[in-house]
């Protein structure tokens, strides 16, 4: 166990800020404190504006900074969303050296809220599959997971106390899961992706992560323009009936996976929440393979420039270009369809349930020589546009991170990410 | 009538191109021969290569143009659409002067088809409604229609021989009515949107403009990487069942634009199609109003660098965004839950035909005077995300576009753009 995170969440930062007991300019010594101490081993940033340079940027804005609610505070940015006039290179060395002249809208809103971009975290190639540097705060010999590897290594090694990453098939969640901290993926067009590079317009999300879970509330609501002052957090709901999906419908899945799932669902049962586990179903593995089958297709007909510059992609990724480009349309229609089709029995299934609880990840982090780690736990309900938030906290005998996740109802984030404060605050337990 | 358009159509000068009958710097020149007779009147570009700048281009790159399918041909790209190095200024003085360091992936197919960008065409302010300076090449008292006045004016009025737009309410349709030209917008989700400047996640669809609907096919089949070869056009698919939705059903409509599609209507049946028409129903004013609920939450919430700039926006824009703002989220989702509902609604009433026909714009181009015309006549189909196709050819006494629209089933493109093809060439009639 390496990690040694200093930070306590961006709310808890915001509200000693707040009473005067630390101020922002503390904080942001901490975190580049942190940075300084241990970016050698995590290589969590891609680009990063060094302390001078940052503080420099923060006196000379300090007085409108300190009327927004971010007061100053750092953000990372994947390295797949863009920044103006800071490098966005998306992980591949086709594009080394871009600086787009626009922010994206997410960047743009978490500044306007006084949050300041501390730098590029680290994405996979083209937040596919090819590892970037980073490795895994708990664990230097593991992998981050991917692709938001940065953004979720930065936030839960206490480099920063807010990052954004993005999600196609598993790519917030995972390294959620494998590096021990919260993720959360909104649901399918909630968020603004303006800005942040497609790779599969059907399958594309958002991703926030954050120490706490009132830490990903407040982004929400600063990037949905409505209210973000500490004090409209939205409160816990308890949850009162679960729906379990075992990893086992879902693909392979270690069995202390299993083990920490099962350990989660006693612990809810012993606080009267009614928890079933789904039947026997192929339906979940029939989203897993339309996930796969639509990215694809999309993929490689939005990375049509790369696509000219095969020798700089690894093989992974020219792989699934090919696949996608040999695929007939109808294998795309149809998966399209059956996604239709099976979110209707998905409805069916939640209907008298409050949420999923399933595996985030297949098992811990893997090493890193063996890859970013597999992405189906999350395939089916990236595919179905849902939101999902990461619920850290149960671990294997070693210490290493088992990550859970809750999957809410599609647009019903506010009340997904409340019920996940609930079992986070109120009743979880390593 | 000013209209002097010179061009047959993308595909009919490929084939006089690969018949040896004319080459493609010729029609290189036909097209630069119009645009300097014409621009002045009709103000399609926001920004143009001179004859030089392209002749140059096109003889550096000849040799690979000449393998390639569009054979250098000129395009036009809507200004809302990302180009490397060419200025992309989204109709804006916030963004004069911006210069895109990537292709959006639509152009880039292009170019790998052997188009070559011949300019930027005007764009209504951040594609909404302040119009820009492009006169209906009609009528130069009229408006274009838009946002996408350009590409719909430089394609009907023969300056170039295939456009790109983009629609979130009626903006490649309109102008495609207006000018008399043939536009199509892609079910929602089917072309890469990668490079284009979304205004609204729920809503945005790219479009193409050609003088034929082979042009849009081929266009199609590029921009979707499959088979793009003249050879490979689909071919007719006659209408067997029409479900007619008068103009009323939908909002205000003129006596002339009925009396079109009663026009149309009456040759299908003579044609032996079955015609019907919609049953009274309030759901389709109800699926214009979700829209535009949808449209004003979004677009407040990806246009957040540009609503700092309050002064440099239009009234009608920053109406929006101050609408937007101003909603209640539970309005945004009710809207977004009826769309559901009345997209199963619309899917059985559509069951037993092949595709909608309705008018695609309330009447004629209103004055220049009066705005770029009222978009309620494509709200409905666009925030079902369904591909439409215009049917120019309808006129009234002064010969002004009374333009008709054909919606079909999503995702079923192909079979849209295949029965538009059959009712343009076998049995349309002035």
């Amino acid at each position: 166990m390496n990690s040694t995170a200093t930070l306590p969440g961006l709310v808890e930062m915001l509200r000693t800020i707040a009473q005067g007991e630390r101020s922002a300019e503390d904080w942001i010594h901490t975190c580049f404190d942190q940075i300084e101490a241990r970016e050698d081993q995590v290589g969590a940033w891609q680009y990063r504006l060094s302390r001078d340079e940052y503080l420099a940027y923060y006196h000379e804005h300090q007085a409108l900074l300190s009327t927004r609610v971010l007061k100053g505070l750092p953000v990372g940015i994947k390295d797949i969303i863009d920044t103006k006039g800071m490098p966005t290179a998306m992980g591949s060395t086709i594009h080394q050296g871009r600086i787009p002249v626009d922010d994206a809208t997410c960047v743009e809103l978490i500044k306007q809220a006084g949050g300041i971009v501390l730098g590029k975290t680290v994405t996979t190639e083209f937040a596919y599959f090819k590892a970037g540097k980073t490795t895994n705060p708990v664990d230097s010999e593991r992998t981050p997971g991917g692709s938001s590897s940065g953004s979720a290594a930065a936030v839960a090694d206490g480099m920063v106390p807010m990052s954004i990453g993005s999600q196609t098939a598993a790519s917030v969640i995972r390294p959620a899961a494998y590096c021990g901290t919260i993720g959360y993926v909104a649901s399918r067009g909630e968020l603004s992706l303006r800005g942040g590079q497609p790779l599969a317009q059907s399958l594309d999300s958002l991703g926030l992560y954050g120490a706490k879970v009132e830490d990903i509330q407040l982004l929400r609501a600063i990037l949905l323009r409505t209210d973000s002052t500490l004090e409209a957090l939205p409160q816990a709901i308890p949850l009162q009936r679960v729906l379990v999906c075992p990893g086992r419908l879902v693909g392979e899945v270690s069995v202390e996976m299993e083990h920490a799932l099962s350990l989660l669902s006693a612990r809810l049962e012993d606080h009267g929440v009614v928890v079933d586990v789904m039947a026997d179903t192929d339906n979940i593995r029939r989203l897993v393979h339309c996930h796969e089958q639509i990215m694809a297709w999309e993929v490689c007909r939005n990375l049509a420039y790369e696509s000219r510059h095969q020798e700089l992609l690894s093989q992974p990724l020219q792989t699934l270009l090919t696949n996608g480009l040999a695929m007939e349309r109808k294998e795309y229609i149809d998966a399209l369809n059956q996604v239709t089709e099976l979110a209707l029995w998905l409805k069916q299934q939640l209907s008298s349930y409050d949420a999923i609880l399933t595996p985030a990840a297949p098992g811990i982090a893997p090493l890193s020589t063996q890859g970013t780690g597999s992405p189906h736990m999350s395939r089916p309900w990236q595919v179905l546009g849902l939101p999902t938030v990461t619920l850290p906290g149960y671990t294997n005998k070693q210490g290493l991170p088992l990550g859970l996740q809750l999957v809410g109802y599609q647009r019903e984030d506010d009340v997904l990410l409340a019920q996940a404060k609930w079992l986070l605050t109120s009743i979880y337990q390593k």
